[in-house]
């Protein structure tokens, strides 16, 4: 059997009772925590919490290499272990078609995701959200000023249909390099995503949310060009740029997000 | 200090440990278990799984009255348990703008949600759905055959940008007589969905998610009338249907959801 479980958000405490069962019980744990980052904790720390001993592998030997994880599931119970819901990642879901291809039973514990959290703690409603996309750090050779034509066009597309996009925000790290406490990793932050908007777009509300997961969450909406002049501390960072707004959702931002009432009521419903 | 609390998807080991120690930690706890259903659990065997006396609530009461709930907050520490994640309703964000106002400190604890699960349970990628969109039960005044307007233009809006559209189905039941083991209680299916679906719109390929969440979901992809002919068990159900498919989203179906390779080829990209 090999069970694939969502770790959640943020730290060692954002699994699901389900997940630790299948953590706790399984005779051999793997950890791909590359495709979501959990900021709050480190494999370490997720092997002392659980009292289980759990193997690190990132994307690239997965997808080289999935034999040890496929040979550990056809012989005894293995787990997977995801930042996030653990099916996000294309590598996982090959992973589980090999699994499939070879008999072996495939289980997903699902864990708690950044696409939710941002409409929950922005007041947001999920229905109203459209496609999201990935902000992406700037190419050295547009000048640091280049915001994918896709990225424009899924904000633009949507907005049309009066939908907010959830915006998620690049990280930079070698692959196969991943230590998930390395001081040279490089998160693209909300108050640099929001500048390069306000540059490539237009100079509308945003709202940044930062440390979704985490007991002290940050969620601030006001225009991309004063988003930009502020510094939200400690990733992961995400943006929602929205589309019209109701009634409640204008409310949240402005009480819960200290959105300015002008650029809320330019968007009201 | 008001928690909301998110149960996540199916029972009482779907809350997260964060969850769960704030349930255990609250003076005083409410569940509403209207807005998303725990089908395999009751509130009795939540509050003995928890060992905590849960006060049950619905969404009117909260609405009409929700100063009990305040009140606890505002003297000690008062959970809200919701199914799912706990802001998705417009009833617990209006209830958070109201405890802010009251200078009540809150805060979200992420559940997992049906969204997150679909596209999980699919293989779909979650950054290829569009726009959702619910599904009511058909109105008697047009013949049992109505889907509104509304529903598919979501559906062709999404496939004209090739996105996929999660379909949630219809919970009937009459508010403020919510009991999660009451027999009379129905939900629109993914059959009769899918019925509704070939008839109103077009026989293309839709997929059948049922008891996401649960140890033994479901996942079946198939033309709607084909998925219409067939019987998916127990609640809940949901509907996806796909829009353009990348070559791992196409195997996906085949191989975890049957899906006929004629029905997948004509959406492949």
């Amino acid at each position: 059997m090999l069970s694939f479980v969502g770790l959640g958000l943020y730290d060692e405490r954002s699994i699901t009772l389900e997940g630790r069962d299948a953590l706790r019980s399984a005779d051999r744990a793997f950890a791909e925590l590359y495709t979501s980052r959990l900021t709050g904790t480190t494999l370490a720390e997720l092997e002392r919490f659980h009292g289980v001993d759990i193997e690190r592998c990132d994307r690239g030997r997965i997808e080289r290499d999935p034999e040890p994880i496929l040979a550990a599931a056809e012989s005894g119970d293995a787990a997977l272990l995801v930042g996030g819901d653990p099916m996000v990642s294309t590598t996982h879901v090959d992973l589980r078609l090999r699994a499939h291809e070879r008999g072996i039973d495939t289980r997903v514990v699902h864990g708690t995701t950044a696409a939710t959290a941002a409409a929950s703690l922005t007041g947001l409603q999920n229905y109203r959200f459209g496609k999201a996309t990935t902000l992406p750090f700037p190419r050295a050779v547009a000048g640091n000023r280049e915001v994918p034509a896709s990225v424009l066009d899924s904000i633009e597309r949507n907005r049309e249909r009066g939908l907010h996009t959830l915006v998620y925000l690049d990280i930079k790290t070698p692959e196969g390099r991943y230590e998930p406490d390395d001081a040279g990793e490089q998160f693209l932050t909300a108050s640099r995503a929001a500048g390069l908007l306000a540059s490539a777009w237009t100079d509308g509300l945003a709202v940044a949310v930062c440390r979704a997961g985490s007991p002290e969450p940050l969620v601030a909406a006001d225009r991309c060009s004063a988003l930009a002049a502020r510094s939200f501390g400690d990733p992961l960072h995400l943006l929602v740029v929205p589309g019209r707004l109701h009634h409640l959702e204008a409310e949240s931002l402005r009480e819960l997000a200290g959105a300015p009432a002008t650029a809320v009521e330019e968007l009201l419903d």
